[in-house]
């Protein structure tokens, strides 16, 4: 099945790439950037070497080719910036009319926004039935992917959460969630040593988090409120982050477990832990997500603790799990290989 | 003046042994570990060969000498693992009569324990009277620093923090935090590129920090609950702590700042940032604490950020302006040389 | 085909574990671990529990029941602390008479050592007809794989080396090459921000490399000699090697990587690249061997940049690709997933 | 005794920035960056504030200003891009004819070139005498000082050096010493797990190198090659360089310490290590120079080991320890500070 790649050369776009690669199914047609064209991929990224060099496909090419070779592909992925990727599908869509390619964008653009061309949000283990029905799945970003999926749990429940209590959601990426852009706090120096919050309370995935809560409640109240922090570690990929909600009934720890581990029972790429809690060791180079959930009975809290890879569960591997399961292939293919502990 | 360090080879006490070193008032006389009698200290920490090598206080002696030694000290600092200033202490105090002997304790025997000794705790600018008086100082937790000085303003105004929210503080250290112990979680590939919560609920210092803030409370209600979490970050100083509060009555960002800046007007070592927020690059390697405050009006909550340098205010800086205060020198003395920004 | 781990917990151990699991021509029949009998490996490691938890090889047994079941596998790997393997070994051959059973010991105790036991030296590219031959093959050390691939090109063509010019070899590890031993120097805070030479013209790999040299020499000449300076660098996989080379005749620098390039032709994982210099994220996490060659005019001297993954192309994955060649398997089963820059 | 400075908000410049507020001989006049006019320089580098916050200098300046406040100063120190100091001190010394006033270049501008000003090269260990007269200092790069220092008491004696062998130099640097210049090269997620040679036998201080061991050999030959290659390691400051040397004559082990020991007897800030090794973390954050030689008996090599703090002794440091000496200070002022191990 022939594919394309608009925005190989970001951070997220290499790692899509460099799974695609592996997937027994998929043919990369063609990686579009604007800004290198006819540049070789693998003189960009050079562990692509062996893999692409001296192929057609590893030339990337710039959106007037793009928009010849589209028209032979099943699938585009889109990985850009936020807010370039609605130009583009507008065009597939309206313009070329290209109602059967199956347009998967990493970016912000169609999350909960632009309602009007249908896009789904891609949260695999989810929303998975709608997934698969769609042409235009908005993949959902690093930080609410992890919260989510962490979240979502208690919403299948009557009170897990109580109303007036915003849910704190302390979250910690490394680098590559800034991407390649050149800002000096991205410099090796700058981050070196450091750590640091970031746009506290105002960061754009708290409405995306809100809004994914709301959507996939089992119950009319739509109005879940997140408190949202996300840190800068240094370190180049994975997010952990620590959940603070107060439930509105008693609960235990053992009962939680249980539901969550009944609820994620059927799915591979969800790790509900027991005696130990997730690091970003575990999950980092997989599309794993671990979560483990404690209720400190003296405070009358619960905290959730959840770990992704950014770059994986939290946008690329996401990607080809949706597309996987709106292909129907095999919701593993091309996401199963087992990475080192280091 | 002369002063006694006992445990100098761990990382609180080397850091310490860097500050004397510095501190124009003092005169290091020994130097105590008992695991390395007789080693030169400069062998062990390189960096310090052309302060120390060839002096008599560079090399380490055990027990015994020591409390030949101590008996000629006006001040004592003890960076031992936790549980094993005890015994020193109560043999000092009750066995030697050693009454003018004023002993700074970097571990936690006597924070808010052992109390019928009499010891103050040392968080210097919130206790700085009873610091000045007292001949037994217990140096305050690194992570329980970082938060006191964080929350304490807001405990001088009624109302400030609503009852039944427990106090959210989700703080990310350093791996000197953890000691020089040989555990395989310590080892280099095991921390880089990593990050993970730990003991979230259960951590010694939950306690003293719900101890200080109820000790420094303007009010009768002493029952604040903190819920504590927490987290290893691959650096090897530096503690930043973002923490969550739902006020118990209307608040703004501005009256919050001011509150701040007015509550630390006179502290040289607090700083309140007005524009930008603070990380652990700005605070490494001096006594500083930045603190930051926020207000989401969206969610109603407060969110408090506080970095410092876990080895020196969180340890070993704080003890030596403890010293100062105690003994009545500039409070600045020996803490105030400019270190570079990386 | 059953194959058996013996030291599957060691880093070096848990890499072929993760090769191994994506290799599609084997079954790992057992993992044993003396020190750690019952565990289950996904505990240890938890980035395995979703291709591994639940599964009888999970469970890492003793060499009493590895002695059992040795005995219907045909290969075994031993990823043992150096001076370990050997009894192993000996026992299955002389005194078991495993005679057909497979042997990759990735120890260092047969590597121009015990030499009765008739091992070939496992430098696939340079070696592989012995290999393809051989029940026991000695798998080379990580330093002296980047640098004989780096310079037995050269030793092709007679003169290219001066005599009495040692060839110096000034190489870089990550830490992932000192093991998981408890060392102080191995902490996170003791490496972080640092990096040193040690055991200067001692080190146990001069010798390894040296005979490899005279070994694959094409000449007469075995006296070639190394000076080797290992260093450690603050990160956790990957070696990289700069290598000072006096030609005793006169060359230019097209003329060498011609050389190079025709040296290496057929070979899918050694790269000579021509316009750029390898570096540790071009070859981490892969089974690939970078190499360039420059040639100073000004000075008279040949450098050779290499690169490789410590423990993969240094251990695990070389061991893999000897198994792939023993077998008849082609050379690049499980070897050939396409990992990300980052 | 008032001092401007002219560039001080890139890494060496703040580092000196840094030196000079703790030095007591000094008050800084001005600070001067023409792409920041009018900033604080402690909004750019936070942890200033204590020291500069609401100072007249803390405000950075152009160059017109520059131009005025010159004229009341005895002292400047240029911490620009290469190439960008030139003009400034020809503006100084032939229009404006301030013959007074002491120039420290840290820059490359008057390092063995544009010799009519009558630069002289500040390797203070080495150079002490001449410095003392001179008005314009070229201070020497970062590279070359820890170089030079490690092979010039070789130079002392006949024969060490044998004629024909070039002096190879394997150098590994922090990222600091890239500048703060945006290039995707120096991106956090670029550096962080990576290492690398770059400017192989081409990088510009192989001059510098070979130009101040020419002015110092004690001998006519002034024919000193140097086979230099730097490599970026992931930290953020320091520089440690393995250097091989093949003696024209026999030497011991022991004879070569004593040499170096003796050589360096009376120097505070270069330690002859003789039990153990340099490393990068002894030498952080201080003005030391380290150095350890080796003789390889097996080989005829001596290998010479030598660690600095690129931005102290490798630039802003030894600048400070030139002003000492052209001023007649006690070459340790502002310079002793004691920094802890981590």
């Amino acid at each position: 099945m022939k594919v394309g790649i608009i925005g190989s050369t970001g951070y997220a776009g290499q790692q899509l790439t460099a799974l695609l690669i592996n997937h027994k199914e998929v043919e990369i047609d063609f990686m579009m950037s604007n800004s290198q064209v006819g540049t070789d991929f693998s003189d960009i990224y050079g562990r692509f070497a062996p893999f692409l060099k001296g192929k057609r496909e590893n030339v990337l090419i710039g959106s007037d080719e793009m928009l010849e070779r589209i028209k032979s592909c099943q699938a585009v992925f889109l990985a850009l910036p936020h807010g370039q990727s609605e130009n583009y599908i507008r065009k597939f869509k309206d313009e070329m009319k290209l109602d059967d390619l199956v347009v998967i964008d990493l970016g912000s653009d169609f999350r909960y926004k632009n309602q009007e061309l249908k896009p789904v949000y891609g949260l695999t283990e989810i929303n998975r039935e709608n997934i698969a029905k769609s042409n235009l799945i908005a993949n959902p970003g690093c930080y609410p992917t992890a919260a989510a999926l962490a979240i979502i749990p208690l919403l299948k429940e009557e009170g897990m959460i109580m109303d007036g209590f915003p849910i704190v959601i302390d979250a910690k990426s490394g680098m590559s969630g800034a991407g390649k852009n050149l800002n000096t706090g991205s410099l090796f120096c700058e981050v070196f040593g450091n750590s640091y919050p970031y746009k506290i309370g105002v960061h754009q995935h708290t409405d995306e988090i809100e809004n994914s809560l709301n959507e996939f409640s089992l119950f009319e109240k739509n109005d879940n409120v997140v408190q949202f922090t996300p840190n800068i570690i240094p370190v180049n990929r994975g997010i952990i982050e620590n959940i603070y909600i107060k439930p509105g009934k008693e609960v235990s720890e053992e009962a939680l477990v249980d539901l969550y581990e009944a609820f994620y029972k059927d799915e591979v790429f969800v790790e509900v832990l027991r005696d130990n809690l997730p690091n970003i060791a575990k999950v980092a180079n997989t599309n794993n997500c671990q979560i483990a959930v404690k209720y400190d009975q003296r405070t009358g809290m619960i905290v959730v603790v959840s770990a992704i890879d950014n770059l994986i569960k939290g946008a690329a591997g996401q990607a080809v799990q949706n597309f996987n399961v709106r292909f129907g292939f095999d919701e593993m293919t091309g996401l199963m290989y087992s990475p080192a502990h280091l």
